[in-house]
């Protein structure tokens, strides 16, 4: 299989996109590499937010009222739980559960978390190829004003309320980024990569913070293209905005652009951010305008479309 | 604590016997020493069949339509994990799930499983204690004719339909039995301890098999009353009349009593059973005739109450 198609992503936001390409591409052309860096241990099982949520979302399973897990979870494991005196701060759905129990006895029977991955998605129905971004464990830890906090901690556990100090991802200077996506990325067969609009920090530094990965990215052929996760200075879901502000950055659109400068060759805003077309143009970049907020299949289909369409235009100019 | 009344079970047929006797006695009067033969480990989890049942059945949390496991439960969990592959062989429901998870998240960091097992019947509301005969592993390991199988192998995988030539207790020549039920069997304070009618072979011979143990309840100064299991020639429950046969043993309550012979004082038999008392007597055992089978609460704590009263006779005799 060569892959024409490399989409980045973390969880939520970016899975929506993720599941646009993946209706709008033959399955063999489209990989998704996941961020792994939100992965922990929770009641001695292996927990995989993001990539459990890309395969969820792209085999049509998931929840779409709770915005998370499987659709028609229920919950008994986690009242017996309560009941038993256990951690009862991360909801586990009895559904959910499954995964977590089944990939936790894979990993200590020695297989990697990539073929589990890729394992679970084909029985789930998940057509396109679906990497973690590394079998090696990256995790991403917060300096807050509460002390240093694991991600779910952070992130579930204190619903992202501490303000953030600094971030770091650990394991990620020696971790093998997943050797799948290394290859599409060195492949002239590779057509573009789209970076999701997940969380820049939270859910594709992780990917980044791997230098080889990073160079990888920097130094494709396929035209990188990055979809902004803020639009009219607001994020779309999730503590983008309020982490910027920690992070002592304007809430722009623009800001964003800058932390991809030196891997996005192409920028996507929303249309209500047409205005800063010349800042990402100055970070050398090329801008795209479209409008970036998924509602529904159709607008997620149409911006994967178009951004798909921006790569190719990227791609031809560059030949 | 001084426990007065100690008794021995495995699970869903002894746990009747035990369940009424909590009932009849003061709940600081009481222990069960419950069989772990058959514990195991299943998809990564440390599941421990008998000391559930009979923690589910004290707390009146046990579901008596399917005679196993806990009342309300459902099966999510179990239906993912087929859509995922895993093994399906045995059922675990999505609330009994919270008790294994948690049960191998706490031997993981180092408790044992006594008082893991202590916590969790306190925290459902179990009064009498409730012990593990050993923290060190015992298996019950079948040789039969499809081979050697692990006892949940043997009694669920293959629903007890193997042909059993021999039976191992793997462990138990040095597992260390339980310190509080070796310190009762050595009070004075002891009165009774009560053998509950469960399969002798598969599960109390786990405890003899351990020698401590068996020591103990030999040179025991309180009575040592054993129920049969077998009422008419028949199995109340379980395969322990087919086992007597496959071991060419007579399928008999007295050929039950052969087994407790050294160890039990007293040994009841049905009313049906009636004519087997001289046989019962031939082996050097005081002989009490009940109706053994317990078909409801006020059975079981008749029942109860009559062994007790059979064990304060033999005392009384003997003092």
């Amino acid at each position: 299989m060569r892959v024409r198609v490399l989409a980045l992503c973390g969880g939520i936001g970016g899975a929506k996109l993720a599941l646009g390409l993946s209706h709008v591409l033959p399955p063999e052309d489209l990989a998704i590499l996941v961020n792994t860096g939100d992965d922990f241990e929770h009641l001695g099982l292996a927990v995989s937010p993001d990539v459990d949520t890309v395969t969820y979302t792209l085999a049509g399973l998931n929840n779409t009222e709770l915005g998370w897990g499987l659709a028609g979870e229920t919950w008994a494991f986690m009242d017996q739980l309560r009941l038993l005196g256990g951690e009862d701060w991360f909801n586990l759905g009895d559904r959910d559960l499954a995964l977590h129990v089944e990939r936790t006895r894979r990993l200590a029977a020695g297989e990697s978390l990539s073929a589990i991955t890729a394992d679970v998605a084909r029985r789930l129905g998940v057509a396109p190829a679906l990497w973690p971004m590394a079998d090696d464990p990256v995790r991403t830890v917060l300096d807050t004003d509460e002390g240093t906090l694991a991600f779910q901690r952070y992130f579930v556990g204190r619903r992202a309320q501490p303000a953030v100090r600094a971030i770091a991802y650990q394991g990620a200077q020696t971790a093998r980024p997943n050797p799948d996506a290394m290859a599409a990325l060195a492949d002239p067969a590779l057509e573009a990569v789209i970076v999701c609009p997940s969380n820049p920090w939270l859910s594709i530094a992780p990917l980044l913070a791997m230098p080889a990965l990073r160079d990888a990215l920097a130094t494709t052929a396929a035209p990188v293209i990055a979809v902004s996760p803020i639009v009219g200075g607001q994020a779309i879901k999730g503590p983008t905005a309020k982490l910027m502000e920690e992070l002592g950055l304007p809430v722009t659109a623009s800001a964003v652009a800058g932390f991809y400068a030196g891997i996005a060759d192409g920028y996507v805003l929303d249309e209500t951010d047409r205005a800063l077309q010349s800042d990402v143009a100055a970070l050398g970049m090329a801008a795209d305008v479209q409008p970036t907020v998924m509602h529904d299949l159709a607008t997620k289909e149409a911006l994967a479309r178009a951004v798909l369409a921006f790569a190719e235009r990227l791609r031809r100019a560059a030949a």
